[in-house]
């Protein structure tokens, strides 16, 4: 096939995600590399937004290529009650990664899967049946990871699951009150939190389940010693604390694991994405030694056919491993700074750009019509004149490629890429952002 | 790592799918090819079970193979919004497949997935509620997909999604009612779930969602008549008929797809397993062209990260193509004749074989106490004193490796099995039935 058979057959024949039909135009891939990929007519395009947050080591990484080949030479497939090499191996490199009170590895597809198979254990372990998530947040959108998301993603799941709680960020940005310091915002939040718990029932829940900086809803940080008292109330009120790592682990905010930034240790982590960088599929559920070990005796009800599948094991072995030779993490923090810097100057001279939230290589703008009163771009939950789909348009034009969600454009390109290729693109983010600030405020 | 090293390290890292982790003990398998895999001991085994009844051309298919290698060459990955030459390949080969009435794909990574995002569809398409499904099924495990299954591994996941109704499976030979013919349990059965709908309200229900032929829960077929009268019900009362075909599809029964032996067209098919036999992990969800259009005005609001993955429609494209090419249904129906015979025959001299059902290389032997009370050999959800772990420790004794649920042993070799290798892998499931019927009943 060529290109223009490839858009009409998907066109056709592909159903694609969180789309109208009729306004899908899929933009024929013929090879990629690095953080660039080409059209069959030739054009080149930049991976601004690692895909969808996945492709951490970007297109073509040959360490990861070779392994899946051996693989598929030694075998793609064996069930999940056989022992293979590359699934035991990833399991023990991802339990060596983590703090030392974490335990054993539940391998699943991706992430949806890995939040839904954290919400079982928890509530097996645990005996109680609530689980806490926040509104600004996206955990996948099968029914059990759909009913943990809180934005409009979640409505087609509607009734939802008996025991699902939803309680709010810490988005100081757009928070109704105004606070003198990052701790007196967590204060707030946290005393809120504890109020909503109370009102719950803290018997009740089992779980408090977060992306641990929100992703796709806006890269919100959580303000200082915020995560270290989400912790304290998990412990005082016997609660798991699930981070899910599925967008912020791998290196994404410059720490193998985004929780290490807060000096915490979660009950559960879940994971997918940067861990094979999607080359194959492949997610998993990290829990604590104490919840490994209840399962010794204890049924552990989870199951799925691909659980440690072979071949994605083994694309993970080699990722995982790429990582730390290429020292991956020093050009995240490297090229991050230059990220923040840069987008700190937008801040200053875009009236359209309310706010810039970044962290290692995983960053948002938020649109603003007026940089006083903070009123989004476009309001929550829709935007009728698709003025958001006009910026990705704009965007696209000049092959920077990534998406937006809400009032916000996401930026987090592979992490492979250099101060000077990030220099180059977020030129073309500031021609944009002039034109938003001209033709459509 | 050497045998007893990817054991151990198993044992301490890994978690394993519905089990108490002290019992397991992982077989390292060091290779495999066609039906057979060994263990690092050098033992042969064979597969009785197709794995998960996924592997349907075994191990080590070269055609598959180098798909997967030369996609690796081309790119692991690219995001579902763009072309994809495999993605558009796959769903175009998929609908060419299926009946007239049948328009698009939507791909997922496995068959739990599938079924999740086919609920979700029907409830969009339909703006209906519920969700009909039966109580001796297997759909998957996480919340939308457990929720649709009606054995016992869908406790872990209650209090249920509100919506999820079970209705009896046409299980003739357990039924409290003797009949005098297929037609009349077929009549029976559909006027209790007629009388189920019409008690339910027929106009809040969206689906009827049943594998076709019930797989792990012992490989239940309709009786003469029954999914026509289905596809009736669902048409008198405008419900959508969903088929699951993850274990039936790609050839299992004798047929591409199993609702080919009733002369019905469904309104979704779910599928996963067969469609690359597991060597990458993927699903899909089939709909009609009337559904696949509704969604050309109104918002899909299904999506996952990994929907159409490249690598997983490569492995597709050449497993479809393979079951073509080397005829593979002309293999099951051949060699499946001489697995229905040898069964009937186990049925006629084993006091302990109560039942056996087959289909193509899709099968069950049912195991009692007694023939006449039919009395199962173990109680249903419950095996105190492991009986049937036990026969399953005695055919993996002679390397015959498959799975048991409830009172049932699986019998669902790949679908490259010779009519010789077919012969003599039952000769072992002889002599371990001569010896339940012996020391075990």
């Amino acid at each position: 096939m060529k290109g223009e058979e490839i858009r009409s057959t998907s066109m056709e024949y592909n159903l694609q995600s969180w789309s109208k039909q009729k306004n899908i135009n899929p933009i024929p891939v013929e090879k990629a590399d690095g953080i660039y990929f080409w059209d069959y007519d030739g054009n080149r395009y930049s991976d601004m937004s690692s895909q969808l947050v996945n492709m951490n080591l970007g297109f073509g990484n040959q360490k990861i290529g070779n392994a899946i080949k051996d693989q598929v030479d030694q075998f793609c497939f064996i069930g999940p009650s056989y022992g293979a090499e590359s699934r035991a191996t990833l399991a023990k490199k991802i339990i060596d990664l983590m703090p030392d009170n974490m335990g054993k590895v539940f391998f699943t597809n991706a992430g949806a899967e890995s939040n839904e198979n954290a919400v079982k254990m928890a509530r097996m372990f645990t005996g109680k049946n609530k689980i806490f998530s926040r509104y600004r947040s996206y955990h996948g959108s099968s029914f059990g990871a759909g009913n943990l998301t809180g934005e409009p993603r979640r409505y087609a799941l509607e009734p939802g699951v008996p025991g699902f709680i939803k309680f709010f960020d810490p988005y100081v940005y757009r928070e109704a009150i105004t606070f003198d310091s990052e701790e007196s915002a967590t204060r707030y939040y946290l005393t809120k939190l504890e109020e909503q718990i109370q009102y719950e029932g803290s018997d009740s829940i089992a779980a408090i389940v977060m992306e641990t900086i929100t992703g796709s809803n806006g890269i919100l940080i959580p303000p200082k010693g915020y995560m270290p008292g989400i912790r304290a109330l998990c412990d005082k009120y016997g609660i798991l604390m699930i981070c899910d790592e599925v967008m912020t682990g791998w290196c994404r905010t410059g720490k193998m694991f985004a929780f290490e930034h807060f000096d915490i240790k979660p009950d559960i982590v879940t994971f997918a994405k940067g861990v094979t960088c999607g080359y194959v599929p492949l997610g998993g559920v990290v829990v604590s030694k104490e919840i490994a070990s209840y399962f010794d005796e204890n049924l552990l009800s989870c199951g799925l056919t691909y659980s440690g599948h072979p071949l994605s094991c083994a694309a993970g072995v080699a990722c995982v491993d790429y990582y730390e030779e290429a020292d991956i993490l020093g050009n995240v923090n490297k090229v991050g700074q230059v990220l923040g810097e840069t987008l700190e100057e937008m801040k200053k001279n875009h009236p359209c750009v309310g706010d810039v939230r970044y962290i290692g290589l995983f960053s948002a703008i938020e649109l603003v019509k007026d940089k006083e009163t903070k009123e989004p771009l476009v309001p929550y939950g829709k935007d009728p004149n698709g003025v958001m789909g006009k910026i990705a348009g704009l965007l696209k034009d000049r092959k920077f490629m990534t998406y937006t969600h809400e009032n916000m454009v996401l930026i987090a390109p592979p992490l492979i890429i250099t101060e000077e290729q990030l220099r180059e693109e977020l030129m073309k983010m500031e021609e944009v952002l002039t034109i938003v600030d001209q033709e459509l405020l």
